[in-house]
This record gives C-alpha cells, sequence and structure tokens, in this order.
C-alpha cells in the first residue's frame, strides 16, 4: 500500500479526494491536514464520510473517518497539495525534500515560465527551481513523463476542458491561430471560501461573465496548446491569438467550453473527417470519449470523464468544439488521482468512478 | 380603454400578458382563448390569477380571473397572438380582417423575406403579402415605423439580445463582419410544452449547447443587424459571417449572449470610448442600460430591461459584449406591451415593471 | 408624497424595498443609509437599480437611483428599519423621538411580554417601554391598531406564514392545542450574509432541518394565535403545545408551511366546511387566498399574496392546512408597506405587485 | 460470474441499476428490455453509458455500452424488474417460472394483503399468489428472509426513509400509535414520464405539497411498522395512525423525511438515551447511520447510505426523527443490488457506491 496525505483537506478538492481514496485499491490515507480545523475529527468536518464502506479489493479502508486534521502532514509516500497558489509551493518544496512525491493542485507549477507566472499571479515565484522538474499532470498529454516525475502540476479545470477540446484540431494543423474559448463552469470551481457571488440567493437562477480582463488559466492553455501543435508537426508561428472567457452558471458541478476556430482555407473537411480526427486522436483514452451530438454536462457528474463534440458550422466553415466534463473530477480531484495511478504504475483508471451520477 | 385578446393565453408568454396586462392602466383583456382548454376558467389553468389586485391608476380590473377561455376570440381593438409559427400568420391575417391590431409573438412575420423564412421554418408562408405590412417590433431601433403599423412582429428572445448587443458596434463601423454569438438561455425559452429536454431531472444540474445545425434566430438576428449597419453609414458588405450557438442553461429565465466581435484595424478605440459609443446609441431609452461590468441575468428577473456592456479583450484587440435579460419579459411578452405602447400613443414604459425581482 | 427613510438598505429586505417602493405612487425614498457602504451610490451596490422608470401615476421618480448611502438617516415622514434585533430597538426609539413613524422588519417589538424576548434573543431588550406602543403588523388580524401607531413589528417570514395559515382554525374553535408546523424556506430567508450554509455549492440540491431546539418565529406564532383564539371566543387553555420546525430548501424564495393538527371531537366537519370558515375569514382580504387545491410558492414569486388550502386527512380526521406565501415580500418587504399604507390612510395595495412572476 | 436482466432500462431506476452493475464485481449484464425503444443500443439512449471504465476487481466488463435493447428479456439467473405496477407482477410472474429470481422494483409485491393493494392501486392484482413468497426487500428489516427467496419486493423510496426513521422507536415501545410524517422528495422520484408538474420551469424555486388525499407508499410504511412494533414487542393495538404527506421540492435527488411521534407518558428519555436505542437498533449496518445533528439530503447524492437523527422536542416531549437518503439510490436501485447481494451470498456492499458525491 502507498501511504497518502491530504494537504489542505477542508477544500472542496480535499473533501473530493477523501471520497475516491476512500475507494482505491492501493493508496491508503494516513494524514490528513487543515489550517483552521486542525485538531477536529474529519467526520466532524464532513458527516458524510461515516459512511465510508469497504468496497471490491479492499481488506483494509482506505481511509479512517475517525481520523484527526492536524497542522502538518506526517510522513507518506504522496501527497496531495490542496493549498492555494504560493503557499503550495513552499509546501511541495518541504515535501520533495523529505522524499514525499506531490501532486500539487494548485497553479503554482503548471507554467514553465516564471515570468508569466509572475505576471499573472502578482507575486514572486517560492520556487522556481522546481519549475523544471514539474510535469502538467494533462496524462492524455504526456503520460509518459508524468510516470517518472516526482512533482506533478495538475492542471486547472477550465484548462483541462479547453486544451482536450483543441489539441487534437492544432496537433492535426487544421485550424488557424485565432480561437475563442467561452467556458460556462459551475460554483464549485469557486470553492469552499465564501463569497457573494457564491452566495445561493445572488447564484440561483443568474448567470454572468467574469474576470473579463483575463482569466489565469488563459496562460497554462495556450501553453499546452502550442506545445501541442509543435508536437503534431504544426507549430503555431507567433502564438495563438486566444480570447478565453468564463461564465457562472447556476449548477454545482460541470465546466462546459464551447471553442471558436476557423478551420484554415483549403482544407474540405466534412463533419465526418473532423471527427475521424478527434477520435484517432483519443483512440486509446479511457476518460475522454469523442461523441457524435453536443454532450451534456450532467453525463460526467462525479465521473472522471470527458465528452467531445467537434463539429462544423455549415454557414461560416467555422470548427466549434464543445467539452464537458466535471470541475472537481477530471478537472480536479480525480485527474489528481489519474496522475498518482501512473505514478505507481497502478492501472490508469484504478479506483476512479466508471459512469457519471445521472440523472 | 383600449379592449384586448391573447389568443393562446396557456402558453407561457400568454400568462406574462396576463400578469402584466393586469397591472396596465390603459388596456383591458376582453378574450382569451386556448385550444384545449376551452370552456375552463383562466383561474382554474393559473390559479395564481385569482390574486389579482388592483393597482394605481386603474379603477376597474383590467382581466377579470374568472374569464372562461373560448376556442375563438371576441372582436377587440387589439390581439397578442401567442400561437406556434403558421398558425399565428392565418390568425394574424384573419384578425386584421376584422380590424384588429395585431401583435404577433411567432416568427412568421419577422423575416423580410420569404424564400429566408420557408428555409428555415420548412414551409410554405401562409400569408406572404403580409411580410411587407409587418414591421419588427424591436422598439429602439424601428420605434417610429411600429407606431403606425397594425402588424407587429414581436423579436425573438435570443434575437432581442443579441441585436442590441451588436447594432451600436455596428452602426459605427468600428466592427468587421466575422461575429460569434454564444447564447445562454434559461429553460422557459423552449414553452410550455412537455419534452425530455425540459424535464427537470434531466435539465437541473446541466448545460450543453443545441441547435448546433443552425438556430431559427440566426436569421433574424442578421437582417436587423444589417439593417443596422446601413442605417448607420456602414454597410456589411457580402453580408455578415455570424456563428450564433444557444445553450441551454439550467435556470427558468434569463438570456446572456456573449458576443465576439473583430475592432476593424486603425480604430484605437479604448474601452472608454466604446462604452461611450453605446451609451450615446442607447441614451434615451427607458429599458436599455450600458453598464460598466458584466451583467447578471438577474438584474433582469421578471422586468423589461436590457443590461449591456462592451469590453476589449486587452490581449486580442476583440470587441465583446455581453447583454441580458429575461426572455420571457423584454424577450417576449413585455416587449410586446411596449410595442401596444407605441401603437396606442401611451407612454412607452406604461404599465410596464421597474425593477426586476432580485435577489 | 411622504418621505421615507431605509435603513441599512444593503440588505435584501433593503433591497426588496427599494425595488416596491420605486414603483409607489405615494412615498418617495429620501434617505437610505448602510454601515458598511456609506459614501457609495445605491446603483453601485445593486446596479439593477439604475432600470427604474416611471410608472403610472409617477410624475417624479420614487427613488434616485444615484442616491449615496449614508451612516445616519435624513430625517423623513417614515423610516423602515432592516438593521439586526437589538440595533434595530435603539434605532425605532430614536425615530421616533425626532418624529419618524417606524415600521421596523426585525424581532425587537413583535413579543408582547419582554421575559420572553430575552430567553429566545438572549439579550436584556434595548427598549422595552416602547413594547406596549408597538403593533404587530399583521394587517389581516390587527388592521385597525396598525392604522393609529407609530411603531408596527413587521411580522417574521415564517410567523406570517404560519398564523395565517392557522388563525381561522383557532378562532373557530375547530381544534385542539396540539400543533405540528413543517415549515419549509428558500435561502433568501437567512439574509445577504454569508455563510457555509447559504454557500451555493452547499445549499444547491440539499435539504435539511435546522434550529431544532427551537426557532424564534416560534414565540411570536403562539402568542398572535392565542390571541386570535382568545378573540374568536375560543381561548386556548394552557397555551398552545406547538412544534415548529423550519426547513431550508434549495431555492432563493418562498415559505410552505405545512400545519398538523387534531380537529375536536363531535365536529363532523367534511372538507367544504372547513374551507368555508376559511374562506369567510379573509373573505374581504386582498392578499390573502383560500384555494382548492394544494398551493405552490411559486404562485407567490415577488408578489405579497399568501394562498392557504385547509384539508381533512380523510383516514385520521387531522386537519391540515398548507400556507405559502414570498417570504421577502409578504413575509418582509411588501408586507412592510402593506403597514404603511394602512399608516398613512393610502389604499392598503397601493404600489403593491398584483400577480406573482411565473413561471 | 451471475447473469443479469434489466427490464424497461429507459427509466431512471434503469438508468441508475447500469451505473451501478457497471462497477459489480460479480454481476455482469446480459439483457436490458426498453418497450418503446428497442432496436436501439444502451449508448445511444444514455450516452454517457459508453464512458464505462473496467474498475477494481474486474477482467471483463459488467455491461457493454453498445448492448441492443430488446422487448424480451433473455434467459439470466437474476433480473431486475423496472416496469410500472400490474406489468411488473406479470412480468415477475413470467420470469420466476422460467427460474429467473427476481428484484421487484414496483409496488406490486410490497403488501401482504391484496384487498389493501387493490383498494389503493385500483385494480385486481395480476398474480395474488405470488405475494406469499414474496418478501419486502429492506434489508434492515428482513435481511434473513431475504436470502432465501426468489422474489423481493423492493420497497418504495418514501416508505424506505420513513420505515428507517421510525421502526427503531416502535420497536423499543416508546411512542404512542400517532404519528405525522412530512416528506420531502427530489424531482426524480417521479421518474423520466413527462407531466406539467415535472417540467422544469414549473417546477424549478417551487415546492408544493401532493398527494393530499393519500400517497401510495402509506400502506407498506404500516404494515412494516407494524411488523416492527410486534417484533420488538411492542405491538400497536388498533394500528397506526399516520398522516403521511410528501411534497415535491426543486432539486433532482434526496428525501427527506421528518417524523412527529409523541413519547409514551412517563418515559424520561433524554436525548442521549433516544439516540442510544437507534444507535443499537442499527449497529451493525453499513448503510443506515444515527448522527447527532440535523442530516443533509445531499451526503447521500449518488450512495446507498440513510442518515437518521431522532432529537426530542424540549418544549413539547415530542420525539422527532429526521431521515433521508437518495430516492433513486437507496430508495430505488442500490437497494435492489443491495438485496440481490443477499440472494447471492455475496459481501452486502459488494458494488455499491462508498461516499455519496459532495458537494
Amino acid at each position: 500500500m502507498v501511504t497518502v496525505s491530504i494537504v489542505n483537506v477542508t477544500s472542496y478538492t480535499g473533501l473530493e479526494l477523501v471520497r475516491i481514496l476512500a475507494q482505491h485499491p492501493q493508496f491508503v490515507v494516513t494524514s490528513v491536514t487543515g489550517r483552521s480545523a486542525a485538531g477536529e475529527r474529519l467526520d466532524s468536518i464532513f458527516p458524510q464520510v461515516q459512511a465510508t464502506t469497504l468496497t471490491t479489493g479492499q481488506t483494509t479502508p482506505a481511509i479512517d473517518p475517525s481520523m484527526v486534521l492536524t497542522e502538518e502532514s506526517t510522513r507518506s509516500d504522496l501527497a496531495f497539495v490542496c493549498l492555494p497558489h504560493a503557499a503550495a509551493a513552499e509546501m511541495a518544496a518541504h515535501l520533495l525534500e523529505r522524499g514525499t512525491k506531490v501532486v500539487d493542485l494548485s497553479a503554482d507549477f503548471r507554467l514553465h515560465d516564471v515570468a508569466t507566472y509572475e505576471q499573472w499571479y502578482k507575486h514572486t515565484h517560492p520556487m522556481p527551481a522546481l519549475l523544471e522538474t514539474a510535469v502538467y499532470g494533462l496524462c492524455e498529454l504526456h503520460r509518459e513523463r508524468i510516470r517518472t516525475t516526482s512533482l506533478i502540476a495538475n492542471p486547472g479545470c477550465h484548462a483541462t476542458t479547453s486544451i482536450l477540446a483543441l489539441a487534437p484540431a492544432l496537433a492535426a494543423g487544421i485550424i488557424d491561430s485565432n480561437i475563442i474559448v467561452d467556458s460556462k463552469t459551475g460554483v464549485s470551481g469557486a470553492g469552499r471560501s465564501l463569497s457573494l457571488s457564491t452566495h445561493y440567493a445572488e447564484a440561483n437562477e443568474d448567470t454572468s461573465a467574469y474576470s473579463v480582463s483575463g482569466h489565469r488559466h488563459l496562460p497554462e492553455i495556450t501553453q499546452e496548446l502550442e506545445e501541442a501543435a509543435l508536437a503534431g508537426g504544426h507549430p503555431i508561428v507567433g502564438g495563438l491569438r486566444m480570447t478565453f472567457l468564463p461564465h457562472l452558471l447556476p449548477m454545482t458541478r460541470g465546466i462546459l467550453a464551447t471553442c471558436y476556430t476557423n478551420l484554415l482555407p483549403g482544407q474540405q473537411l466534412g463533419p465526418e473527417d473532423v471527427r475521424n480526427i478527434y477520435k484517432e486522436y483519443y483512440a486509446d483514452e479511457p476518460f475522454v470519449h469523442v461523441v457524435d451530438a453536443p454532450p451534456h454536462t450532467k453525463w460526467t457528474y462525479g465521473s472522471n470523464h470527458c465528452f467531445i463534440h467537434p463539429f462544423v458550422d455549415p454557414r461560416t466553415q467555422r470548427l466549434v468544439v464543445l467539452s464537458c466534463l466535471d470541475n472537481l473530477v477530471k478537472g480536479a480531484a480525480e485527474q489528481a488521482v489519474q496522475n498518482a495511478n501512473l505514478l505507481y504504475g497502478f492501472p490508469e483508471t484504478a479506483g476512479l468512478s466508471s459512469i457519471g451520477v445521472n440523472p
């Protein structure tokens, strides 16, 4: 068994990790931390956790609901770090030093370029040297490098949705550099901290755009897509000209990215051709599914799956790609465990949900 | 007093008309029809209607909750027609013949070009001759012509949102012909007829795109925007190259259109400049408000107001315009009454709600 | 015109008062206060307020959206006080002293008995002398006394729903003293202050009971119901034995109280008889409607109406009464304006919404 | 491996069975039927099903997403019957005849007494002889009998919630026969068939009571509770005097039953005592949890767990019991699989979810 710490378990990603790891056959949670809740039992913060039952393949529970939160994690083989950025980088450095592998769910190690990081996150990077070690943990794009690292930068939720939507078209060189991503997300993406915009009476029966002057997931999206284009042999000269605009929707979970692109002239690609490019790109992926009709976020509820529907607008020859997933699962916690499975050579699907909870 | 019929009152737009007209100082509802519910009382179909109270300026009620629905409307000065397309055109012709003015809430008289209508609506237009009489009832664009017609084509809900968003930029000639509209709508836009996609357990906690091969509001949007560009002295050579994609959101009311456009090169327009173009365009409008931050659909709940926020994406120089309203109100029933107010020379705001119901 | 202050306009009841008073023909808002937001414009806190339009009967606006919030209210004829309890009582005393009439939306003046107040609210009453002056502002029960007072204690939202449900049966002496009220409320009742239980991701798709050891609306419910029984000539010997249990529902607005009672033996009352007792009790009420089927909270959305359905459970001869309203409207702000209308001899329905916003 | 048929897979319980069985280590689905959808692939009706992945302990998939629905099921060891009542009984008889064990999710075999069944369901029971064979499949009460039957009547969702809430108190003989159950349910309980009351725009932001003249789950609740009282040595003379009133809430999943009872005089039971009676009753149950605070339906989302909180109202000495679960899971599909696990001697928790999906 691999011992695991969850650092800052009181976040929503922390709670999701508890739910997932409780059903995992090979990880065992030995330490959970929480700054303000140190000394409390896990099942007093999240009472539903006392409902943990043994699942198939388990002889002992993977998590003890009566565990007490501590300020510092005890030594473990692996740690999932759910801290805010900056704090996360310092914690990761500390954990790596004592020989713990790290899956970091913050943004601290996602960008290769320190200057870009500091421009978007408005502070000095605490551990710039680690940026070279870190691997961007999108398994579908970096599977092999993930297996051999000790520091994984788990992608952002909007970023996962958009990158999976656009990588095949860029790798195939069928679109130009003008891209618009209109992303729609449920409220849980804003986390468990309180704010007026996530207050029920404000968010219910409402929708609006946010971060109109620039959302922090933009640079990781362009970084990864430009790499994917290059890897496919179709580098983007001058970089992508991308507008990324997120919107808040009155639902708890789910992201739907609607991506608008221009097919390069002379492509003569019919709907089938585009779909085949996508199906081939994701042919062996257990968690990415290219579908023949607009996907619903609800198909992904509580699961690690991403559904993608590319189509060509018949009037304008624009390629439009719809992509959706559960922001807390494939967009955060189960993607983190998928990464951890790779890190330890377990089956990539080990312990992960199969079909989403629907309706 | 002006006597009014509501044809097909059992629809959601019919119900909204009841609510609004009940508070109107000059219209009195003398006839309500409903195909399947003929013979039933209005307050047995919509029990909340029995809560009608006299409002300021009324000495008699504008609507009698105990009215009985009939198959055919009785003679009235004005009729609001809430029938599906095709049926609506035939009814409108019949009503006009007997001297009743008509506000038609269907799509039958919105498009000037019969061929375009027949291509999108897949049937022969029943009354093509009336297309010349009909005025597209977007008061902000066609106020003067509305005052003098007898047949008003009340705009579609998505169309109202998008046209109001884009008309100022096209009239000012600051953007090119490439436009993407990502529209997000609540479920009530689909009406009161049952379908699996509007079944609560399916629509709740879900979002998805629909009509990906082309939505019927597209031709009225381009028709009106091309006219607005022309009216502003900046005709669109070759027409707009517009992608319009609607999405269903888990809320009852509200539309948010996010419109992505390219500023023409050499414009040198800062955020303030763009906002001023918009503020000037709508300077005297009681129901359109250009705001300094992303608007929320909930600001418009139950009201006739539209909020618009144009901004320039600093990284790409794209002009993005956010526009929102209540699809059943400014997108349907109160816009219909706003049109009727113009038709009879009443104050344009007469009987219409002021501030939306919030939170 | 009567000049009006809204004290603590930044609350949800404050915002509702703005919406309602903006459409009122006789009140004009001359002062709005807010502790933390002093110095800000009303339409920067609530941007939708800039959409204020003149309504029928108004020649000048009843509220200026660009008004600046102050710490202290300026002198006005009338004040609506939306402060938390204790602070409210002190403010009311201060306002009364300077000759301003007060509608207090807090609980400070609802209970006649100081000891009961102090037991439930856990602090010394700041102004016990005023309890004798104050009138419990449930217009349907205390209309005449409201007209002549200068201090109105606006009832609680749960209390309004439950008292209206049970007063007719107790006044008629048809039930015994054993009463269970299972109340279900939307989230806006918890106000605009942030808390984990009103965080969207927590409250959405969830329901639970709260205040299981006793909710503060219980004593005002029993006080008023015991008075109503006495007024009807059927005093409750030994007082009511009431369990009141509130539940939080995933919706913004609305309260539904389900009240379970025992018909006194030997009554022989059929469903019609009970309904007639209720219809007679509320025969002349503009805002209370006894209906023949279970009412829906949504019928009341944004309106001042209360719908009541009493029925006899055929198997147990229990009388069950369903009662619903909008907690922010009849449960708070419009009830406050209804009281103010009485206070100034205006028509009781003046400026109040007619039919609720539905669907 | 045990072969399984799902009869009428196009229902919500059918879909849930697909999700759960896909992750089950010992069952393999070999046949799915659907009346109107015969000939279609399972993953064209429910596209999310194509996301099936192998889970721990599986070497072959438990379900093939490309399976074609048939009108008749093929021969299997076990069948889950998701048909409406009456049709279900006939199907069950047919399946039993050919040697297939049956878990019936309809109401056809829940009531021991034919006359009671016919009174509530308004038709002649098609297979009254089978009532003696059938076991009411509430594992917590009838575990041993379930193991040895071939026909299991899976309990109703409201019934499961209420019986689990009240059985311990009745078995311990601490309450009298007067019981009120105020049950609150999400919309999915009404199934996948369309109706106006489950139309999104109607059900969202609304709550109301339904079945006020008597809900069909009442007789199975009283049948089982009277048995539980008898089994505990405290028979209810004259039967229970129960009012059961269900309410529809704007959420997809979840039931919360609030049960109001009277403690028998002279009990002197403190909150701890009551809780201990409950904790002891459910001491060894993997899926029933007695908790110290009001439970939230969301704790149970997508899981087989039931949370119960009994407390004594300090003012009236009433015992109030809160009980909640997911109506489609413990209230239907996972309870059905829990029963099937018992039937085949598998671990009772095999293949069932651990912690609910939260937030």
